[in-house]
């Protein structure tokens, strides 16, 4: 079979099932002979991984800019290490978050000026756009639910419900206003939402 | 005695001696009963220390653009717990580095855009400029052997001679581009050097 490259990016809060969603996704991949590369943000990379363990300690002070820019740092490490290669190498990459999360959560979410994070971002992504993001779109109270049953909670699932709100709307504005994302309402069976999620796949990554 | 805020820099690679001659300015500083806040880069803060242990940490791979991130990551948490506070209060604070560090190691030393690191410098500093820059400069190889007798060598340490002499460039030029810098040759002794310094700091800060 011919390969093509492909980067798909799941976007959306915890609790919304990305997890579980990107495992199906790579079950339906493998049965018809692909196998993607699975990666996340923040992480990915030694040092990205480290940098994660920073960013999300629930006893640490960071300030919005500091945060973006941890994440960032991370980014530009995943993205030359990991991403990049492997496209190159013409494999399908899914990623669990990229940059999008971050004018969600830092811009939208924080008030981060947004041209400063989208002119920053490009630098960190050399310019690389995922050819399908996918939101899982979920009400913040549900989803903060979902997590609870988790345990201890990071430092950005510590804060309040309208910071989640503002981060909720963040991804839908992004995704009403660029053609590669696709919502999917993440309150629905884990079931149908692996279906519908397959379906708009297996259609774009025909070879 | 009245008190003005004052923000000292030094400058300058590992093994020119920045942190002894940062305790004798201490020293001096005290004799005259001021009690200046000292603190560093990368760190000052509990979030940037943690960051200061990826950044340094020899078995990790960090590009250029990565590491200048999480060095303005560090600089704004720092600027914004600490030295600005400080400064407010019209204390003397004395750093142990700061954004002209990045513009010599991650500007000359590795090739990043100047232009890039300038601008955003001035976001993470909140346009915060040192009163007084003093730069300890040192051939490198004679810094080098310096602290080849400390033990371990950090991840910057260990880059090459090349690379430490185009640092050494940065910081010449940058202390010939602005009036605010002033450099001092920092293989004369230990005690001649803390003098020529004091020299210059006292007139600087009479009340």
């Amino acid at each position: 079979m011919s390969k093509k490259a492909f980067f798909i990016v799941f976007e959306g809060p915890e609790g919304a099932g990305k997890t579980t969603q990107i495992k199906r996704l790579e079950q339906n991949l493998i049965k018809h002979n692909i196998s993607p590369i699975l990666t996340r943000e923040p992480g990915g990379t030694a040092a990205a991984d480290r940098i994660r363990e920073v960013i999300l300690d629930p006893s640490l002070e960071i300030n919005p800019l500091s945060e973006f820019l941890l994440y960032s740092a991370s980014r530009a490490q995943h993205v030359e290490e990991v991403i990049k290669p492997a496209l190159d190498n013409k494999e399908i990459v899914i990623s669990d978050r990229f940059y999008g999360a971050s004018v969600a959560y830092q811009g939208y979410g924080r008030g981060l000026d947004l041209g400063f994070i989208a002119s920053l971002s490009k630098r960190v992504t050399l310019g690389l756009e995922p050819d399908l993001v996918l939101l899982l779109d979920i009400d913040p109270e549900i989803g903060l639910q979902r997590i609870a049953k988790r345990g201890q909670k990071d430092r950005l699932e510590l804060a309040d419900i309208s910071f989640h709100k503002k981060v909720r709307a963040g991804f839908l504005e992004q995704a009403s206003n660029n053609k590669n994302w696709s919502v999917f309402n993440a309150e629905q069976s884990e079931v149908k939402l692996a279906d519908k999620i397959w379906e708009i796949l297996k259609e774009k990554i025909k070879p």
